[in-house]
């Protein structure tokens, strides 16, 4: 039986899973692709570190960049991470030697993906990043190759576990931002520097990655991204009085032939599909032609769910089922126009603390009303501090550059006791 | 570029959509699988029946087994359905032609696949069947591939749009099966003959594939097999009340080493996934190691779903992806042994309408008691038409031989006034 010669660099928790995985379900993957997926070589930063696999002195590397010109290795799998140093070096010269490219590294892919893209295509290898996008919930291999018919108009979802597990904590232990935090970071489910999670980076880099997938075009740096650090307990009650969730969710859509990238917090009705998506799950939800809707949900992150995503990329190069990292050749991406969301219409949720003073609602209501947003429904209610008002607003569709004047216009104003909100509100 | 002929056999709704589809966008799918699908000739019974497309007379094959030995045919869609006759000649044939073959055709599947698959792999030619089970969802590319990774303990779902569709309208709309059905037909929901759809034999056949993927194993028709004709509104009003949702679901499970496969109506908390799925769509969820869970929904029927299976199916022919047709060789499927459900454990839901007489509710609870069953909750209802009672009955984990016996034992009994409904429930 033909074989492929893999090394694993990087050996922290996912890359030690998947040494254990591979190993052990070598007979099982040889039967199904008619080619043995065979290790030969691994490499990490400190080679003495203690880990809960063993490893043969013959196949570990000193030098990890010498797997780039080794001949007993056909596939390289990166697992170090991050979009500069180490991984970067690394995966750049694979490809340069004709290497084929296995990566969970979504910094490195929606940074530098068109430029290996290019390089891999040229010397005929794969480059493959199911991994690198929602873990075990193989949405890469379902658009290039089970809906590749479809002409994709937008793809939404929740691709972001840890964001999810805080919201829908808040939501149902009834705790706020900061304690829900300390548990996810004891179960795991938040890393110690949780910002990338948090601020929505993370999000952002899956989303370029999916865009470009979606609609045949090069990845884009033209993304709104808000994250989750300034949503308060409060504002999952009040969505939840009106009949929404919060979730943040990431949005690539392709309207009048722009496309708009976007991740923030979002309203969604609770009868909605995504809406019941509790805890670190992801869910991404494609629309396209013929297909209609489509939804892939499962576990996002996590070494199990990453090690699935890994070996089918691995399997797709043992069948050689070559194919253009993002779906078409180099020569035949789109560049399309990428939009900015201000032009964009949402209708919206804010928030205003304010001091209980005559006058204020009105003053409210009329900034509205000077930048052309009609409400749809308002709520004030008095604090238990004497003295302050919150005061809730739904909008009807609007302008989002209305929506973001309305914000800060109000938020200078002295009447003010706390920075505003604004959410928007997914309404399909 | 290279290119790969392609045969249509069968012109129905089907047929057509995908002959428009495949010339429409022959040229984006020439460019992401670097290869042209190019139809060489088409086949139907009719040839001047009218339909939406135009058809050059040089691309007419009057005798459509002709297509099984054209040299300027590579590649046989097979559209005409049914597991015998025409369709079975064909795919046999074209297989042992070395022409690749991808159907839409569950029954063939589900009857010959394991003999059909034999042939392929002997001939080195793809078989391939993703347009056969639950139309737009790749749920047979994701268990081969995307999936691959994983030991799969249990598949089930909704496996038909129609059956959904009937369920669920009957608990949204307050109205009776018939009605349900009549309007699912006006809406082209329901066939005209719309029995393989209601008595569960389209659900048995894709399960039966599903089953075969899921587990390494040859086909089997070891299936119990109950479809929603004796749904009643009132078992549905019942399942509301007691929290929860009448699906029909098909289930493939292996527990200590034995598969059962089932398909019956299920009771299944409101709060699930599984129950939120309402009319047509189709939902498949897949319990795997080290994945997870994991769902994938969609269109499950319908000319534009069904297209988008074939053409990805097309596509992977395309790409040169030689693939198993169940995943792994025939010499490497394992006669797994399948069990029959009598042994296995289910809560369930019984209703009786029983005269209204004194020693009616003892004698059935005995009946409970003798067959080791124990009761749950019990509820007795008076019904409109006085002098009798509706009594509805949740059980206690039981022995499906000994559920199965209770309601033999009690339909027979003189105070019965109409069959009696033993419904199984999903609890996880």
């Amino acid at each position: 039986m033909r074989k492929i010669n893999i090394a694993i660099i990087g050996l922290g928790n996912i890359g030690s899973y998947l040494y254990k995985y591979l190993n052990k379900n070598k007979k099982i993957l040889s039967k199904k692709n008619n080619c043995v997926p065979n290790i030969t070589y691994v490499s990490a930063k400190t080679k003495n570190k203690k880990r809960q696999i063993k490893i043969s002195k013959k196949k570990w590397l000193k030098n990890y960049m010498h797997a780039t010109t080794n001949k007993n290795i056909d596939l390289i799998v990166e697992l170090i991470g991050g979009s500069e140093g180490a991984a970067k070096k690394l995966v750049f010269s694979a490809l340069k030697n004709k290497k084929h490219v296995v990566t969970a590294n979504k910094a490195l892919i929606a940074k530098y993906g068109d430029q290996l893209a290019k390089i891999a295509e040229k010397n005929k290898v794969n480059l493959e990043f199911e991994a690198s996008v929602c873990g075990g919930v193989p949405i890469i291999r379902s658009l290039k190759e089970g809906l590749i018919a479809n002409k994709i108009s937008k793809i939404y979802g929740i691709f972001n576990g840890t964001s999810n597990y805080i919201l829908s904590s808040m939501d149902k232990l009834n705790k706020d931002f900061k304690e829900v935090l300390t548990d996810a970071q004891q179960l795991g489910y938040a890393e110690t520097n949780p910002s990338a999670d948090l601020n929505g980076n993370d999000v952002s880099a899956k989303l370029k990655i999916l865009t470009s997938l979606c609609f045949n075009s090069f990845l884009n740096n033209n993304i709104h991204v808000e994250g989750i650090l300034n949503i308060d307990k409060i504002d999952i009650d009040n969505a939840n009085k009106l009949g929404y969730k919060i979730k943040l969710l990431g949005f690539a859509e392709l309207i009048n032939k722009k496309i708009y990238q976007r991740v923030h917090p979002t309203l969604i009705k609770k009868s909605s599909y995504v809406a019941s998506i509790d805890g670190v799950l992801n869910a991404v939800i494609v629309n396209g032609n013929p297909v209609g809707q489509s939804v892939i949900q499962g576990e996002g992150a996590g070494p199990a769910a990453t090690t699935s995503a890994l070996i089918s990329d691995i399997s797709s190069i043992l069948r050689g089922n070559t194919k253009f990292p993002f779906s078409i050749s180099n020569s035949e991406r789109k560049k399309l126009s990428f939009a900015k969301i201000s032009d964009r219409f949402f209708s919206a949720y804010f928030r205003f603390e304010v001091l209980d003073k005559q006058g204020v609602l009105s003053n409210i209501t009329n900034i509205f009303s000077k930048n052309k947003v009609s409400i749809k429904r308002l709520i004030q209610n008095p604090n238990k501090n004497k003295g302050s008002s919150s005061i809730v607003i739904i909008t009807h569709n609007s302008k989002n550059s209305y929506l973001d004047k309305i914000l800060k216009t109000i938020n200078k104003k002295k009447y003010i006791l706390k920075e505003s909100k604004l959410i928007r509100i997914h309404d399909n």
